[in-house]
């Protein structure tokens, strides 16, 4: 973590060194500074993004909406151009996630200059969002996050299966209802419209723009109804008894300091200490 | 708990404790009588609250709720006169949270003989239902209350993160479908809106006001739907293993006698026996 | 359970003992026949009852139905006649739970004679659906009832305190959407309709028949959906984590045969053998 | 699993040999083609009864349709028959499950070519969807359906117990609504269609298209809103306890190699070692 600790220069750490720690590490009080007033600028572009799709906040302050818009896609150029510069490998990280997700920040900006009625560009500008995710290193919260991803990993697979579960059950369902109700109800017209209503119901979502009208499609939709508030279980039961079994011994290990060299700090997942070699107690 | 066997006087109680017995201990047969008679003023005020806004009763009964509003208010005022007074540090007590509760139950009446059409302190009068937790204290599910919220606090970090999420998912949503189904939809008019409906969706509450029309917008809401289906697992998953580890410990212990004094009662969270020291069971 | 065995006059039952064998045991197979009959004849009388509140049906095979209601009514008159004949203390089981329920099964149909257009009464008709409780003791699910009513009843105190938050939540939320959106949405215009409004929408229905329609009042609905959506997980948890303490030593029990007298077919609950009094493993 | 090794004919395998093992075996490198291809049929095929019911297509694209319909049919058609000459005892095959569902696959094509206007025969075509399982077995993922499956039939006593619950629930409540509001609103001027809204209500999927008009009405409403919230979290609760039951051990068993022969791939539920017949590990 400690990059003055490596013995890459012994004297002064270069500029691009000094960039390298203000942009991507957390823990020192600059890069901390920055990653708060990132924090704030992608926000804040979102915000943006949000009022420009409002009507009246579009003719009334459209030339100002515009400005800040400009303003933030210039910083966030200037930051990913920072962050090409001072990182050792610029190709690894142009094409990581998060490079992709810095470049799709700011191209559609510069697009918009050249394109009229670039409206779908707004998705884009919206993906913005999950450049948060990188801020997120900041919080102390990332340590449950990893909880919680590491639960789910576990449980993708009984998930997966009980996907394709559900993908036939509203298949077969949807078929059921559009030769049942698909003469004389409009929302049944087609088979892959009933298993819209199909997922719609078994979701328990239940909008209402399409409803059974007739007495047997009334009961197949209560038999829905009922499974889908019983296998709501099935996931839920999945994930719960898969969080039971992986957090307790991650978080003993994470808040440990080693017995050997008292040393603290370790990522959750070790097993030795990172800086004597020892083992961790589990 | 028991103050008179704190040496604050030997001889017998001045005025001022026992107005403080009466008003804020529960288990003396005065502190639970004056307990029971302000549950049942506090549910009685917050109905005369309800009834007020229904246009009905307020033309019919006005001026009797008018009457018992000010009967109420005057009760609770003398009430928080008497805490004020029976309390050594007053200031301690106006500042605290329940300290400010008692004091919003009144203010909104006497606000009202000031400003016409003061119509937002209902908001206020209806918060007076949050001093019902003063007199909580009472019942025996205290302790349960304890445990749900011992184990809640364990899950903020990890909800949070996941609130987090889905706040980036409902946005990102949101602008997908405003794109979508923005041009002919009035319901996707804006992003904000599209987020009102993303929410809506993800959470399978399913209102109905907005509806996707076309075929594409159609699959992106199933998509949210069976998401949202899932991911719902997650928050219970996180609180059912949280109230997993948290309270049998503690259970025990409530429920246990000491082993060298065989005194009863300890809280929940006692780890030594209150009366004679000893370690008391895990 | 096996009257036989027990000394009550050696020779042979007398009519009353094999009336109340055939009528109360579920064991001996005139018990079982008996079970079978009733729970049809409960079903067919419910079914009736439904068909009956069905326009079509009433006019069509109004005749029928009434026929039919009168002679599952006098089926189960002299049913309950029977049940106070052959039990020994006829006044314990008249005000017991199910004698009031087999009382009220029969009532409605002969107070219909007397009273005109007793409408009301089709709800105690439909209460006769209880009774399949009493016939619920031959099926071999009964003992997975008491699993769930033991583990739910260790749950009901940290479920009031949750439903008392809950109430709580609704109302000064009900009040503020009253303010915010009263004066212009017929949907709020009174706290109670709000309070309607916000359990409509904290519980994750959703009709739809009354929707916020301003701003303001969209971002609130948009809180009380998400508070929803997690809060469902706090009952789920503590009932997901009462069963978990619960059944396994139950189960294992009702499962055992005596390990000093070989009998099986223990109550869950038990602790000693029935037959011999040995201490049962736990 | 390697039919090569049983000492059938120890010399090549015969025609209807190899036939069997590119149908029916999944590990194989033939098998797990013919699998693929398999699915990819079968997904194609369900598109297109997909497409056949949508106006548009059927209208633009129906002689293609038809064709593809054709190519399918012959191509299951053929694949049925394989199965019937490569299996031992065809009879078996054909009236087992699967078997079954093969035929179905294929027979409404041919009955369409008879009747005229044979549109319910669609949702026997959506059957074919069923196939999948089939296939199923060449995924990895069939281990965790079968922890699902097995926690699954440790739930279903206890489920049904809990469906009988909600039946009855619902029965009485809509009985209550019918008479309360029965009278004007034609929502519930019948018993079955205010149980129809009570179990659209009690699962919180809340379509809307029936909502109480009166105070008592939406005060029962309410009730039953929070009863559904909260009695979904016993099929939860009953699914998350046996999940943690279940799988813990069954997994051990089928990552496990046997510690005296150091064989490996045990079925998950396999207490002694296929191959040298000791008793794996717990």
């Amino acid at each position: 973590m400690h990059r003055s600790q490596e013995p890459d220069q012994v004297g002064k750490p270069s500029t691009r060194d000094r960039i390298h720690e203000v942009i991507f590490e957390t823990e020192t009080p600059s890069g901390k500074a920055f990653d708060v007033v990132l924090l704030v600028f992608i926000v804040a572009s979102v915000i943006i993004v949000l009022l420009e799709s409002m009507e009246i906040y579009r003719q009334r302050f459209g030339t100002y909406l515009t400005a800040l818009e400009w303003f933030f896609t210039i910083a966030f150029t200037i930051e990913y151009l920072l962050r090409i510069y001072s990182v050792y490998k610029p190709g690894k990280y142009i094409f990581s996630f998060f490079g992709i997700i810095d470049l799709l920040a700011i191209l559609p900006t510069y697009i918009g200059l050249f394109i009229i009625g670039s409206h779908y560009l707004v998705v884009i500008r919206a993906l913005r969002l999950l450049r948060i995710f990188r801020v997120f290193k900041l919080v102390n919260f990332l340590r449950q996050g990893q909880i919680i991803i590491e639960s789910l990993r576990r449980s993708i697979p009984k998930i997966t299966v009980f996907f394709f579960f559900i993908l036939i059950v509203v298949t077969i369902i949807g078929s059921i209802m559009h030769v049942l109700e698909g003469g004389f109800n409009p929302g049944f017209s087609s088979i892959p419209k009933s298993i819209y209503w199909a997922i719609v119901t078994l979701t328990t979502v239940g909008y209402g723009d399409i409803t059974p009208q007739s007495d047997p499609g009334r009961f197949l939709s209560a038999f829905v109804m009922v499974l889908g508030y019983s296998i709501i279980a099935v996931p839920t039961g999945i994930i719960a008894s898969d969080l039971l079994r992986v957090p307790s011994s991650k978080e003993d290990v994470s808040n440990q300091s080693c017995r050997y060299c008292a040393s603290e700090g370790h990522d959750p997942d070790a097993v030795f200490c990172k800086y004597c070699g020892e083992r961790l107690n589990p």
